[in-house]
């Protein structure tokens, strides 16, 4: 068939998504979800994926686009410590004759995504486009009632990392080269965004927090821009097979970055072994000087990939 | 400069939100947002315009897109008689020099809905694209702790609409045909969702309720579909300067279809007299055969516009 028009396209993605999604949404104009008794607060992100931009499908299955389009988008809410409820997805379609294969694939790594982070997703829009693209917005409620900002850092603190970086970008370039699988491209393939760790990072206390997404150091400094505080790094995990300046500047990581003051650091540490999480890596320490920025005691640049209104090309 | 990177592009899009998104969001990798006290359950949908498909930046400005983007958005709220509280938006921007000017006029155009509607705009994310695009993710409560959905008409109902229809498409005709300015195009550029006669609908115990974007008789066939109902219409309220053609199929009119039990039509009218809206105008009756689909005795087929999936060209 040339086309599928929209209420035929929507019936088959609900297929897709299964019983979860059946009963919750796309069957009205909007998403009804219960709210959890006392949730005060509502924690809301939206994030999206263009082709050329932020994925290119000579190296990326549409399974696995849909996959980072909502595990990237949970990143937001794992960074400020709250507890998914639920997701929302607008596909942008193209190519006319393969409109419905792409919004099945996308929309069954989204699903597979979903499951894995115990995320429902309730509701979603179709359209045309020129290219593929694909918009997700996430809402959580702060765990114990409580998020975590980005502007909470104090001279002082402790700086760790949820796991070691440069894995999504090592496996980008791994897979530019040709290799199509291993560690390394499973995590630029197929990130997981970091919710327990978040959460319980909340419930310990931390006092600033943010997910590595466009890379550490340029994540670093926008946690020290919003903290008014300089840092001092004296290590930088570096994931298996990447290089330091992929761990320094490549995206899409998604570990978490978190400040802690020294006392309550034991106690974080403790909590996420015992929550069977890995340990956080310490990474170096918080300044009061917000122009003191180093690593080992040399200037550390805010590299990374600001991908926002930035075409590939021109 | 040959573009904005992210950070910098977000911090302009914030001065053009004013104080309430600068005190809400954008500085934190999600927004957060008060829930109403007692509020058991959210309301979401997400919708996305895309230049090509859904407007011409020829016939519209880049402020009219916005504006159209979130209030085609929150007319979803509307259907399910939701009060609005807030909006996340995503943008994807083309045109390497012009990405700034894009990006701040459509926001310009989101902010004048918000303003409007009374629904902050407390998050968003921008990213490059080949054309311009905008996702709108609404966020709501029920009104009184109940959403009207499309399901619940039943036979012996009556059928109404908020306002006359195919205002919207006339003024695409006109704008097509070179006519700047009137009402009808005013309709087209800058839409209004019916929110307050949403809210005013379902506290009025309405059974079933939809919004028309894509052509009261495509709208009225999903409404009918999800009941398992038919119906006869007998008037069809045409908006002064469009064509019967365009009141039954235009899209993008933004106002509501109800059903309403017989005895509570004189009430619902009543209210909506009281509240300073429009009287809803009576179109006609449930009937309990689905397949019995009727404009004065003749069948009414489901014409109007399903721009989902459907390319422009191909």
């Amino acid at each position: 068939m040339p086309f599928l028009a929209e209420d035929e396209m929507v019936e088959r993605i609900r297929g897709t998504l299964g019983g979860e999604f059946e009963a919750l949404g796309l069957r009205d104009d909007a998403a009804v979800l219960a709210m959890p008794e006392g949730a005060g607060a509502l924690v809301v992100s939206i994030d999206s994926v263009v082709e050329g931009i932020h994925f290119d499908l000579d190296l990326s299955s549409v399974q696995d686009v849909g996959w980072k389009a909502l595990m990237s988008a949970l990143s937001d809410l794992a960074a400020m410590g709250a507890r998914p409820l639920g997701a929302v997805v607008a596909l942008c379609l193209p190519r006319l004759e393969l409109g419905h294969d792409l919004a099945v694939g996308v929309m069954a790594g989204v699903a597979e995504a979903a499951a894995a982070a115990g995320c429902p997703v309730v509701g979603g829009d179709v359209s045309g486009a020129g290219e593929l693209a694909v918009a997700v917005t996430v809402f959580g409620v702060p765990e114990d009632g409580r998020v975590v900002v980005r502007s909470g850092a104090v001279a002082g603190d402790w700086l760790f990392v949820t796991g070691p970086c440069g894995g999504s970008a090592a496996g980008l370039r791994l897979l530019r080269a040709g290799v199509s699988s291993g560690p390394a491209v499973d995590r630029h393939r197929r990130p997981t965004a970091r919710l327990a760790e978040g959460m319980l990072a909340g419930r310990s206390g931390v006092h600033a927090m943010i997910d590595i997404s466009d890379g550490l150091a340029l994540d670093l400094h926008r946690l020290a821009d919003a903290s008014g505080i300089g840092f001092e790094l004296d290590a930088v995990p570096v994931a298996e097979g990447a290089t330091m300046d992929e761990a320094l500047a490549g995206g899409e990581d998604y570990e978490l970055l978190l400040a802690v003051s020294q006392g309550d650091a034991p106690g974080l540490a403790a909590a996420f072994v015992g929550a069977g999480l890995e340990r956080p890596l310490p990474i170096g320490e918080v300044l009061p000087t917000p122009a003191r920025r180093t690593l080992k005691g040399r200037p550390l640049d805010p590299l990374g990939w600001q991908h926002g209104g930035v075409p590939p090309t021109g």
